[in-house]
């Protein structure tokens, strides 16, 4: 018996239906055998794109990932349908066995909620009710009454007394802790503790990472600093702030780790070997650490700080490497500073940029829907402004994110932004290049002047933008130096020209390690 | 007892909840008071903003409009939700009584199903049926059998007979011609008929509109020329092909129509008075026409072609008015353009515009999801050049429609499609200051150089691109019969100074006459 692969089996089909070209956006696709491909830059215009092919050519194809990709195309293919133009809309899942295994949680709509409450507001009798009960939803920690004084009180007890025991304890600040108001009590917590601690992916740039506790972001097999897997291998408790086991959060999962070990705080409970305390997080805190504070004598247990940063050198190849560049930004970034990170590469790479104190931060890396940073970096940027915390926004993304949300520049200067602005430009997706077809043409991405955007968004308020493009790390090594970049007050965009194939070792330790996903 | 707006509520509330900013894009919406507002470029960027803020800030906010801006905005409120960010997004939608009469067809999630069928592939077994019946079901009338040819007969002899009997017939072409190849058969029947026959704004750019039996656009109340309306309400035998009864494609139902009168040419049916037909229309026509060419003596019936364009003189206010540009693109157009319309003014306004032969063109009306003309210009453009037909592009949308999608810039540029593109720059959302508020600060949009963007987009492929700010009336007139805009072979950015106020005065009629929405 013959077999064909179903990516064959579709693409043929539409071929003899007289469908030429694909548009689409690249991420878990499969590709569109004997067709041309026109990438879009974004599922919305590429689903529209297929829409205007469909009504001259009578039948046009759209090709997107699941969930996040599906959901952005929405409006075009629905378009299309109510108007009866005949547009296939293709979505690319994952393997049936990695459905059935449901490793990845960002991957699966049905698998999440898409928002936590909803409500209509149709009704004059029930509306302030409703509003209020939507928002409790989100906001239950600070809403809602705390938990029992008793089970506060033994949670608070259990956790000093099994630190007290142990001989090699750890802290791991996770994603959860970034929430709901926890982040102001890291900082007095890793005080009160004076035991090493380790940030993940999702909990950086909260802690205080030029602490001489800090000793790296902790992420399983991806971590970049072998000695973060060490401490955490050898560690006999681990203290671990809003855990959150996601993909890119956990090297993939590839954490190995002792459950025995670890007290698990969480939002409305903590866990600690078998038992469940009914306490909320936000209320254990603030009493945990003057009971640390006062009884807890574990300076003889703090370990010498480790090298955290990585190879400062520049490369031998005077590239512009993944390896060297994130921890070169270290130097660059101030207190105060905004760091808002592209999901890809970079995502993996800011972890190993140590943020000086005072320096706050974040990825998009459960969900990870491209384009996230440059719209977050507007929205966080005017929050910090309000709140007069505002110094300086660094937004540090990639040109294939760009491609989606690139008029989120005219937000910017509209508001009075003044950003510098790091586009990792390896023509094209990288990471998606990474994980399956360093030559697939359908992840090559046209060329962009972003400085130019940057002007032509904003012609009358920001012509004075300034643009580098930098294609050595000599170069680069230079310009993060220069007082021009770090003191503008115009917006700032630096095109950094790196080799498409080069990723981050931390990645390539954990992808090639698994041969997963 | 004191009262309260459901808005004035939900805003006091999230102003005592912290929250400064709220985020969003404008459509249906209501004034989020006192609070800030921050027009997002698209929903999704929107979405970004108020998770990035909601970090920050502790409780963000996003506002959309229902459908269109929800889904739109999806990947950023699920992306918040699966990560824990506040952010709360109200979604305004019709008034309770409208929801209960849904008279708006485009308007409401559930109303209409999203899609025409859904396929997982994950049975090997079932896959190519799966997807052949996913194409079936888009694509039915070209693959399923023809319906009984007793029923084609019988309903070709009715429509014959009825032709026959009637002293003003008419015939008018709307959307449902444009789809599953009716198209061909569109002209054959017009010069057939030999009758007055009319468009819709839905049926636009299938007829010849240099006909001499051709009568202008009928949209209800909303048509540009009163003669329509009289032909239409004169009309003893209305042959009406793929008639599509939705609020922009009927003057936000203003139709007064006998419906007696009516043969009803559908894709799977034909409707003659009390009588349903299972007739399949693609495989009526190519019997209707012939017979009507030998049977139908209709020479004595045809009318004098009235004057069906509109002002042809300057504005006495030298500005680029609505009622005065739309008649003047008419001598712009050649035989061959494709014409790509945004949703917005420029719809109702291109329906006064009259297609060269040969010229096709559309608007995406029904869904009316703005940003669409940019992106589905490049997917058209793309498969007129496969087809060998393409000539030049013309892409006709407004600045605030660019705002979602211009990015779609590089896609035409990449391609190697020169379009000449005509921005509507009204300072904002004109459609939307009309429905609700001239001078809400929310419909502001800022002002871009879509020229510069073009060249930003394509540094090393169009750095030739022109562009073109008029301000007057006389100037727009230059320039349209400059030979440089005519036959160039650069992209040509034509950005148009209007008056923010000014709307056709089709849509004031039927507004203002009505007052409905």
């Amino acid at each position: 018996m013959s077999e064909i692969l179903i990516g064959e089996c579709l693409f043929l089909r539409l071929k003899q239906l007289g469908i030429g070209t694909v548009f689409g956006v690249p991420g878990d696709l499969v590709e569109p055998l004997g067709l041309s491909w026109v990438g879009a830059p974004n599922e919305l215009i590429g689903a529209y794109a297929a829409d205007g092919y469909a009504r001259l050519n009578g039948l046009g194809a759209l090709v997107t990932r699941f969930d996040l990709g599906e959901l952005s195309a929405l409006c075009g293919i629905g378009g299309s349908n109510c108007e009866s133009v005949p547009v296939l809309h293709i979505v690319g899942y994952p393997t049936t066995p990695a459905q059935k295994e449901r490793k990845d949680p960002s991957s699966y709509l049905g698998g999440w909620k898409l928002c936590c409450a909803t409500t209509v507001l149709d009704d004059p009798t029930t509306t302030a009710a409703e509003i209020d009960m939507s928002i409790l939803v989100q906001n239950s920690l600070d809403a809602c009454p705390p938990s029992a004084p008793e089970s506060e009180a033994a949670v608070t007890t259990e956790i000093v007394s099994r630190l007290e025991l142990a001989k090699s304890p750890i802290l791991i600040v996770s994603g959860g802790a970034a929430r709901a108001n926890w982040a102001e009590h890291v900082d007095p917590l890793i005080q009160a503790l004076k035991i090493p601690f380790l940030v993940t992916g999702l909990g950086k740039g909260i802690a205080d990472e030029m602490s001489p506790y800090y000793q790296g972001c902790y992420a399983g097999e991806g971590s970049w600093l072998r000695s973060a897997i060490g401490l955490v291998q050898e560690a006999d408790c681990i203290l671990w702030l809003g855990n959150y086991p996601s993909d890119f959060n956990t090297g993939i999962f590839t954490e190995k780790l002792d459950h025995c070990t670890i007290i698990d705080l969480q939002r409305f409970f903590v866990n600690i070997g078998a038992t469940k305390y009914d306490a909320r997080i936000n209320h254990v805190l603030p009493k945990l650490i003057p009971a640390l504070s006062s009884h807890y004598p574990l300076a003889q247990r703090t370990k010498q700080n480790p090298q955290v940063d990585q190879q400062l050198s520049l490369p031998a190849s005077n590239k512009i490497e993944q390896d060297w560049l994130w921890s070169r930004l270290t130097s660059y970034l101030r207190p105060g500073d905004l760091v808002i990170t592209e999901t890809g590469t970079a995502q993996v790479g800011i972890t190993a940029t140590r943020f000086p104190s005072g320096c706050h931060g974040w990825t998009q890396s459960v969900y990870g829907s491209i384009g996230y940073a440059a719209g977050a970096a507007a929205g966080a940027a005017i929050a910090a402004k309000e709140t007069g915390k505002y110094k300086r926004l660094v937004l540090v993304t990639g040109e294939g994110s760009l491609q989606l949300t690139v008029q989120a520049f005219s937000m910017l200067t509209r508001y009075r932004i003044v950003p510098v602005v790091f586009a990792l430009n390896n023509y094209g997706y990288t990471i998606e290049r990474y994980f399956r077809g360093w030559d697939a043409k359908y992840n090559d991405i046209p060329m962009w002047d972003y400085a130019a955007l940057f002007k032509a968004f904003a012609p009358d308020v920001e012509p004075r933008v300034k643009g580098y493009k930098v294609t050595t790390a000599e170069e680069l090594d230079e310009l993060l130096s220069d007082g021009e970049l770090c003191d503008s007050v115009v917006p700032q965009c630096v095109d950094m020209i790196m080799d498409p194939k080069d990723v981050p070792e931390a990645m390539r330790t954990v992808f090639e390690g698994k041969n997963a996903m």
